[in-house]
């Protein structure tokens, strides 16, 4: 069968080995699979990710020995049904999954070599515990979209936003847009969101922030700090009882670009007892000034994945039209368009989530 | 009356004036007060200080243009009250009180000049309806714990501590041994404590730590991480269901030496999942792996104040005698030690909380 693979930071289609599904696995047709900032990042990246996940988690995220086939934001259509697998889902039937692999040792699926590939392929193995039905009525472009939104739908959780609290997002890449897009689903109505493209702020508009800032022009802190201020004592801000009286609500900001200097930015634009959410990926070593986080008893909170059960509710607020994602979609390639994307989604702000369907 | 004073970075004794009670206050001789660090760190540091809280908090901490009198960590006895005072606390009783001074603009107490002294001095005055009258059978000098150990009451709240998680503190100085103290109070059992003094070493073991290690000869992360590993599938890290399944729980680590590079190595050290309290104040920029923090999905919580309820828990805790807090007291000066002993604690590693006694 035909796949993307990468080696040396490059990207070529070639054929490699159909996959075979073992006891318990399925063998699936891919319909469609998101490009993923992760994967633009495996490719410019790919010895410091391996570095920084031994050192943070014990183990290379990729073996580098051989090619990778990327892909883990995908949608399949069941072809076959490996031995001990009970069949609940009829094949010819759409489903998505986590992107792992439960085996002896769980794997993550989109990261590995040609022996087990992810969905920049034709067809891809999956586990049957982990498959999630699609119904009818959700178009597969969209349901391709849950394994972002859910990195998102994590995120904002680890936020624990209160009633008052005004969420800023800064950064509105893909990542800032998924975030957006999980914000208004949980009725968030005072979304304050800032990036320097004037495409993606209108992406950001049209998700569903309500205040959109060019932080070339303005701060995004003073529009949050705008939106955020009260008069209530009640909501006044905590931790500094005794120093000055803030008329300032402890508030939640997104840090959504994944660039060094960023989180020291967001700290110095936080009110006291704020919390930050980090779901950029900052490759490099960072700079920040601890004072001002002691002194605002800010609280840093960063996040990747998701938990299966984030991942099932993600999807099934999907599969409800819960979520108002469309404007995510910035359209569809074949394989032999991928490593031009990739180039372009490097350099390019205006893109959200493009999506590759491999027998395009 | 006499006062320790400080100006131009020097700490000299001189006569002030009398502080006067206004309404709602009390004049309160002062039996005795702390030497906190963080009066060691306004002695050296105290431009960098008010620029530190005019950023973070839009105030400056102290006047400049006038000596300040330090003091937050006392304990007085009630020598007269000002007009509208209900005086429910009888003439001559002790008493404690929050730092803080609830006039118009409620005003930090310890960190002003002669005409709002703090306790560095013979007297000062307190809000009445602050005050909280100490039994006759609590020590003064343990009473005067109770706002070092309240710092650390909130820096143990924060760290939201589960069941099997065990605590690591790094820094045994005050703040550590006090975090120390607080954890069990709480009834934890696997405490691990690390510093390079042999003395601070075996003040926090006498405090409760269980494992205590000079982080010269091993690691304390390992030492925690054996204290910390389990088998039990139920308590893995959360947040990496996918990539690799290691058998850490994921734990709270207590920043409390506040040097640049510490909160670094501690993201290094933690399991994924983990969260980390700082506590230290470190005053310069630091740099940290933010790759290293997302991968693992920390949370870095930022401690320094504490609310009135947390203040009078733990004098509450400290009255019933919850608190094995007598190896923090390292003795008591008068006011003309007072410039000494900040050289020996900015230099010395041995003592733990020594106590001014201004009629002494």
């Amino acid at each position: 069968m035909r796949a993307v693979v990468m080696q040396d930071a490059k990207l070529r289609v070639e054929e490699i080995a159909e996959p075979v599904p073992g006891p318990g696995e399925v063998l699936v047709d891919v319909l469609a699979c998101g490009i993923c900032g992760s994967d633009l990042h495996c490719l410019a990246h790919a010895p410091e990710l391996n570095a920084a996940t031994r050192v943070a988690l014990g183990v290379e995220l990729m073996d580098l020995t051989q090619p990778i086939v990327f892909g883990h934001e995908f949608v399949g259509r069941v072809a076959a049904y490996g031995p001990d697998t009970s069949q609940r889902i009829p094949v010819g039937a759409r489903v998505v999954s986590i992107p792992a692999l439960l085996r002896e040792q769980t794997t993550l699926l989109g990261f590995g070599g040609p022996d087990l590939p992810g969905a920049y392929a034709e067809r891809i193995v999956l586990s049957e515990q982990l498959m999630i039905e699609v119904p009818d009525h959700l178009p597969t472009d969209v349901a391709a979209l849950t394994e972002p939104l859910a990195v998102a739908y994590r995120t904002v959780a680890k936020a624990d936003l209160g009633e008052h609290e005004v969420p800023l997002v800064i950064g509105c890449g893909p990542i800032g847009l998924a975030v957006i897009a999980v914000l208004r689903l949980r009725g968030e109505r005072r979304i304050v969101a800032a990036d320097f493209s004037p495409e993606r702020r209108a992406l950001a508009s049209r998700l569903g922030a309500d205040i959109v800032i060019d932080p070339a022009v303005e701060s995004p802190y003073e529009a949050w700090l705008a939106a955020a201020a009260t008069d209530d004592p009640a909501q006044m801000a905590l931790g500094t009882p005794a120093i000055g009286q803030l008329p300032l609500r402890p508030t939640v900001a997104f840090e959504c670009v994944g660039a060094p200097g960023v989180i020291d930015q967001i700290i110095a634009g936080s009110p006291p007892g704020s919390r930050i959410v980090v779901a950029g990926l900052c490759m490099t070593a960072d700079t920040f000034q601890p004072a001002q986080a002691v002194l605002k008893e800010l609280d840093i909170r960063f996040a990747m994945m998701y938990t299966p059960q984030e991942f099932a509710e993600t999807f099934a607020h999907l599969a409800a039209g819960d979520f108002h994602v469309a404007p995510l979609l910035s359209g569809t390639v074949g394989m032999d368009q991928v490593a031009d994307v990739f180039d372009r989604l490097a350099n390019s702000p205006s893109d959200a989530k493009i999506l590759l369907a491999p027998t395009r």
